[in-house]
C-alpha cells in the first residue's frame, strides 16, 4: 500500500507576480496554474499538498514553522530571492528537520551571479530548476520517491 | 500640455527614526517634514505622490506591488538598510517593470564598506546621495524629467 | 542606592523552537525556560526586563525602536540568523543609542563560515557566546555591570 | 501527435563503477542499471535515447559531436569529474547547439567546493540533482517536455 | 540676502566628443549646450560658474588648483575615466578643500564593474548620475544649496 | 556537593602593562587587581585558580602543558597578541584536551580587522569579551558552569 | 579595386626610449626605425599611416580623437604602460568608434603580473604581441585586412 | 640562403566542428581550408609544416612529442578550450624545449572571463588573436621570422 | 611471515621525455631507470609491482580502475601535470578505495603557483616530493609500512 | 677625491600646493623651502642637484627622460599620487636605468590603503617616508652614500 | 669510502606531548621513540644525528644557528605549528645556508585549511608527511641520499 | 641647549649573523660594526643609545617594555622576519607609546610578497630602508630630528 504523505510547497517573494505581466515574455502562466498542475500531481501520487505564497522573510520561517507543526513529511521550497541572502529560512529547514527540495523557476546559473549561490542549497535533498513551472513538478516527483524510499528503507 | 504622473516614495527601515534624536547632530527634520517637501515639489511638478514608510523588507516589496497595481509611473526608493542586503527588493522593481530612482540621505561612500553595495543600483535610472533630505528634492526632479522625455520619446 | 534599570531581550528567528525538537539532542530547555531564568536574574540584580522573540526582521527592528520610546537603558540581544545577515538591525540598534550586549547560545566559531560574521558586533559593548542559556545569563551581568559603571562614571 | 526524438545520455568518469564496491554504501545499482530504466522511461515518452560512458575527456568531446551528426535533438549530461574542469565539453555543447540538461547523482552543492562550480551549468536548459539515479529519469522528463515546448512553439 | 557664489565645473577626458557622433543614439546635446544650460541655472541660482574641458589629468588637476585660486566656492566634477583611476584628482581636491559634487551622465552601476569605484566618491558631498545632462543641473542645485546652508549655519 | 575544581587563568603579552600607564584612559585596574578578582570569585565558586602570564610564545605553550600536567581541570586563556597569530598555542589546547573559554578586555570586533581572526575561537567552549576585566570573571562563571554540567553528566 | 585607408600608429609612453640605450640588450632598433619600416610595408598594402608617439596619457586621448576627425579608418596602439592603467584611453577608443589593433613589443604575460591586465583588450578586433618590431608589421597587416573584409562585406 | 625550416600546427577540441554549422554566422571557412591557407603560405616562406586536430588533451600531448621527435623547430598551437585549463600541454611544451607561438580565432578577451587565462601564454613567444583564420596565417609568420632570427643569432 | 603485496605505480604525462633532453641539466636518468630501481626495491620488499604512463587523464582513470581490478593494494602515483587539475583522477582513487601515496619529481612549492594546488593531496595518505627519483623509493617505502601496519592492525 | 654627482628631485601633483593652505596644520613650510633646504645639504654633500614640479604624469616621465639626458646619477622621486596608480614613471625609471631613492612626506602605511601599493617600491634603491620634508634630506642622503660606494666598489 | 655527515633534527612545539594522552588513538609512541629509531637508522647511514625539542620560536632559530655553528651538513626540520606562521625559522635556514627536509607526522593537507602553507617548504631539498614516525626516517633517507650526491657532484 | 635624549635600538632574529657568512656576498660588516656606527653617530647628536639582539618574539616584547621603563624616549626598530608576523611587538610598542621609527637593511618591496607587510608601518613615524647598514643611521637621525621637534614644539 502506498504511504500517506503530506507535502508543503512554499513559494517566495514577487512570485505571485506571475503571469501578470507581459504575457507575451512571461507566459500566461499564473502562481495559480502552478498550485493547480501541483494538486492534479499530486493527487496522481496520492500525496496532500499545502501551496503558499509570501513575500515576508519572516512568514516563510513562520510557514516552515507551521507545516512540521501540522505534520508535514517534506518541503518543496521555491525562496525566490531569499534564496540567496536569507540565513533565517536555512536555519528554519534546520529546525524542523525535515526532507526539503529546492526548486526554481529559472536556471539561476544564467543570470547574475549573486544568484549563483543558495543558503539552503547544501541542506536540500535534491534541487531542480531551469524548466520553469515544471520544475517544481520533477521537484515534487523527486521529493515524493524520496519520501517514500526513506520509509521503506526505515521499514525494512 | 504637462503629462499626469503618479509617484510612489518608499522610506525604508529606521527612516521613521529621523529627527526623534540628537536634533543637535542629524537634525530636527522628521520624515513627515520629508514627505511634505516632497509633496509641495510634486505639487510644483504637477505630480501626484504617495509616501509610505516600513521597517519590513516584505512589506516594502508588498508596497512595490501595490504602486504598481494602482497605475504608478516611477518609484523613488530609499530603501535604507535593505539596499544593501535585500534581493527581493531588486525583484520586485524588475518584476513591476517601473522607471526608479535610488536617492540616500547621506552619501553611502563615505560610509563603512558594507553600505558601498547596492543591489538595486544597476537597474536603476539615476542615483542621487548625500544631500540630506534634498537627495529626495533632486531625485524626484531627475525622476519626473526622465518619465516626461520616455514619454515624449514615446509619443514623437 | 541601586540604580534602576530597564533592559530588552530580543530573540531572533527560529529560538521560538527550542526544546520543541529531540530534546535527547538539544535538551529541554524552551525559550520560555530561558526567559524565565533571566527573570529571576533580573530580580536579583534590581533590573526590570521584557523578553520578545519574533522570526521577522523588520519586527526585530519594530521592537528595538519600542524599547527606546518606553525608556529601556540597554539592550540584550541574540538576532539568531539575522545577526549573520542583518544591516538593518544594526542601523536601529545606532539609531536608537542604547548600549547592547550580543550572545549566542552556540559558539558561532565553531560552526560554518558564514555564521563568523555578525553585523552588530563591532557596535557591541561586548559579546558572549557559547555557554548555551548561560550565554544570556552571563550577557545580562555584563550589560547590567556596564549599565552601573557608566551610570556611576557620568555621576561622578 | 507526439513528435519523434532522438536524446543522447553521456556519463562521465568513475560513473563505470557505480555499484561496483561496497553495496552496502552505494546501492548496489550499476550504470547498466540506470541505462535500463532510462530505457523504460523513454518508450513511454516515445523517444530513442543512446547511452555512453567514458572516462576520457576527449572521447566525451568526440561522443557529443557524433550525437549532432547523427542528428540528436537534446543531450541529457553527466559529465562527472569533468563538470567541474572542462571547458572542452562547454565549447562542444555551445558547438553543436544542442539543448542540454545537466543532471548529477549527488546534490554537488552538499559536498567539497571545488564541486560547486559547473563549467556547463549557465548553458544549460536545466539542471536535476541529489536524487541518485532518480536526477536522470526526472532530468530526461524535463528535457523531453523543453524540447516538444519547443518545437511546439515554433510550429505555431 | 542670497550669497554670492563661484563654482567650477570641470569636464574630463572625451567628453569633449558628446553629441559629435551617432546622434540617434546617444543624443545630438554638445557639452556646449550642457554648460549653456548649466550657465542659465546658475544664472537663475545667482551663482556665477566657470566650465573646463581636459583630457589631461595633470590638467584636471591644474585647473582644480587653479579653481582655488581664484576663489572658488565648490566643485562640481565629472571626471570622466579619470573617476576610477585618478588618485592625483582625488589629492587635488583634498588639498584645495572645497566641497565638490561628483556628477555623470550614466549610471556607472550599470556599466562595467570597472566603472563603480571612483577615487573621489568618499570625500564627495554627494554624489548624482544617470540623469544624462539633468545630472549635472541636479548637481549644481544640490551644490548650491549645500554651500549655502554651510554658509547659513557658519553665520548663525 | 560540589566538585572541587582546577582551572588555569593565562594572561599573554603586554597585560603586565595594563594600569601602568596613563590610568586617566586605560584605568587603573592591573593584572594583579585582576587576579585578585578571579581568586576573590574562585573562592566563592569553590574553585582553585591558578594565574599566569607570559609575553613569550613558547612559554604560553609550556604553561598549558604544565597545567595539564598539575590536573587542571579547564582552561580560562586571553592570549592577548598571540590569539591572532598563534597556532602553538592552539595545538596545545588541542594536545591537551582540555575545555577552554577564551576572554578580552576589548570587544576586539570593535577594532583593527586583523583582531577579528582567533586561532583558538572555533576550539574554545565559549568566548567573552568587551566588558574589561569582567570579560574574565563573567568568563570563570561561564568555564565552571561548563565544567560542572559536564562532570554531572558523565555522573548521571 | 583595392580600397584606399588610412591608419593610425600610437606609440605610448617611453616608446621613445627605444634604441637609446644599451643595445647589446634591447637591440639598436629605434622607433624611427620602426616607424619607417611600418611605412614600407603600408606602402605595399596601399595604406596611408601617420605615426605619433607621446609620454602623455590626455595626449594620447588627443591623438586618438584627431586621428577619428582627420577620417582615419582603423587604430594600431600600443599605449605602453598607459595599456594596464588608462581607461580614458579605452574610452577614446570606444568614442570614436574605430577598429583597433593592439599591439606590444613584448609577451606582456611573460612579464610582471600587472602587465598582464589591458584595459582595452576587450575592445579590440585582435591583438600581437611577442614579436618584437614584428608585431607592429603582424598587427597591421590584421588590421588591414579585418578592414578591407569588413568594407568587402558592408559592400556586398 | 634561407633556412629550411619544420614547424607543427596543433588543433585543440571542437575546431574540427569549424564551418560545419551555421555558416551564416561563422562563415564557411572550415579547418580543411585553414590547413590549406597555412600551406600556400608555408611554401612561400619555404617552410614545412605538418597539422593535426585533436579533442584529447593527451593526444595533444602525444602531438607536441612527436613533433618533438621528427625534428621540428618550432610549434605553432592553437589548443582551444584547452588553453585554459591544460597544464599538460604546457609542460609538453617545456619539456620539448622548441619555440611556441599562440594563436586564437577570436579575441579571448571580450570573451567570458574564463578565457582570459592561459596556461601556455608565459612561455609562448608571440601571441596573435582575433582575426580569425588571418591569427594562424600571422603567427605563421611570426613565428618563421622568430626562428630564423634566433637561428642567424646564432649562427653569428 | 611477511604478507604478500600488489602496487601499481602510475606517471603522468610528460614523464616518458625523462632523460631524453639536455642530460647534463636534467640528468640521463630516464623514466626506464625510476622504473627498474623500483622494481629492484619492490623486490627486496617482497611486493610485486606493475608501472604504466600515460600522456592521457582518462587512461590514466582506466589505469586505476584496472589496478583495482587486478588485486592491488596499494597505489603510488605521479600525476605529472594532471596533479594539479584533475578531479577525475581523484574521484577514481576515491571510487577505487585503496591506500594511495603522492609523489613528485621536483618540490612543486618550489616552483610555480599553480603547481602548489594537488586534486590528491587530501586523499592521500602520505606524500614524498623535492628527492628526484628517489622520491618514488621513500614513497613506496612508507606505501609498504603503511599497508603491513594497517593488515597487521586489522589482523590483531 | 669625492666623486662629482648630478642628482634630480622630482616632485609629483599637488606638491606645489605644500604651505599654502592652513599652515597651522600642515606647517608653512612650502616647496620652495624644501628645495632650498635640499640645495643646502647638496653642496654639503659636493652634489649638484635639478628640482622640478609637475602636476602632469607625462611631464614626469618626460623629466625623467630628460635626466638621464643631461647626465645624471641618480634620481630622488616623490611621485605623489602617480607613486600609487603609474607604470609609466615605473617603466620610466627601468628605461632609463638610473639609481633611484622614493621619498614620502607622510608615512603612507599610516594612510588610507590604496596608499600602500607603490608601482616604483621593487625598483627603488630605498625608501624613505614620514619625516616631512626631512625625508627628502634622508633621502638625498642615502642616495648620495649609495651613488659614492657603487662608484667606489666599481673604482676597485 | 663513505663521507662523514652530520644532521640536526629540530622538533617544534607540542611535540613534546606525542604519547602521553590517549594512547589508544594516537598510539603509544613518545618523542624519545622517535628519536632512538632515528639514532638507529643514523648509525646504519653512518651518519651522526643530534636531536632537539623546544617550544619556543626564538629557541628553534638559536638552534639553527647552533647547529649551523658546529658543522652539521643538513637540517631535519618538523617546525610543528611554527611551519605555519614563522618566517623567522625560514629566514634561520636560509641564513645558514644548509640543505634542508621538511617533515610533519600527519599530512597536512588532509586537515584544517590554515596548516597548508608552510613557511619553509619553498626552501627545502624535500618534504615528506603522513607517515607518522616513518615520515622522520624516510626524510633522513632522502636527506643524506641528497647530502652525499651533492658532495660527490662537488667532488667530480 | 640641545635636550637629551635617549633612544633603544632593537634588532630582531637572525640578524646575529650578519656578516658571518659568505662575506663576499653580504659584506663583512657584522652586527657590531652597525652598533658601533650607531653610537659614533649618537655620540655626534648627543644621544645616549642602547642597542638589543633577540631571536625571541617575547624577548624583543620585553625589551620594548625594559626600554620604557628605564626612561627611553624613541625605539628604533629593526624586527627583521618578525617585522611581517608579530602583532604582539605592535601590540608592545603602542602599549609603551613611545615614538618608533621601522628600519630595514633591504628594499624589502624587491623581495618575496610575504615581507610587504609590516604589523608595525601604521604606527610608525617614519620607515627607512634599502640602504643596508645606514638605513639605521639615517633612521636614527630621522628618529633624534622628530623627538626634538616634537619636544620643541611641546615646549613653545
Amino acid at each position: 500500500m502506498t504511504i500517506s504523505l503530506n507535502v508543503a510547497v512554499l513559494h517566495g517573494p514577487n512570485l505571485n507576480r506571475l503571469g501578470k505581466r507581459e504575457p507575451a515574455i512571461y507566459g500566461s502562466r499564473t502562481l495559480d496554474d502552478i498550485d493547480a498542475a501541483l494538486r492534479v500531481l499530486a493527487a496522481e501520487l496520492h500525496v496532500s499538498i499545502i501551496c503558499t505564497q509570501t513575500n515576508h522573510e519572516g512568514a516563510y520561517v513562520d510557514a516552515i514553522h507551521a507545516a512540521a507543526d501540522r505534520g508535514t513529511h517534506g518541503l518543496l521550497l521555491n525562496p525566490g530571492a531569499y534564496t540567496h541572502t536569507s540565513v533565517a529560512i536555512r536555519d528554519a529547514v534546520a529546525a524542523v528537520g525535515l526532507p526539503m527540495v529546492e526548486v526554481h523557476l529559472s536556471n539561476v546559473y544564467a543570470r547574475e551571479a549573486f544568484r549563483h549561490h543558495s543558503t539552503i542549497a547544501d541542506i536540500a535533498v535534491g534541487r531542480v530548476m531551469g524548466f520553469g513551472a515544471d520544475s517544481y513538478l520533477l521537484g515534487l516527483q523527486g521529493l515524493v520517491r524520496h519520501l517514500r524510499e526513506t520509509a521503506a528503507a526505515r521499514g525494512a
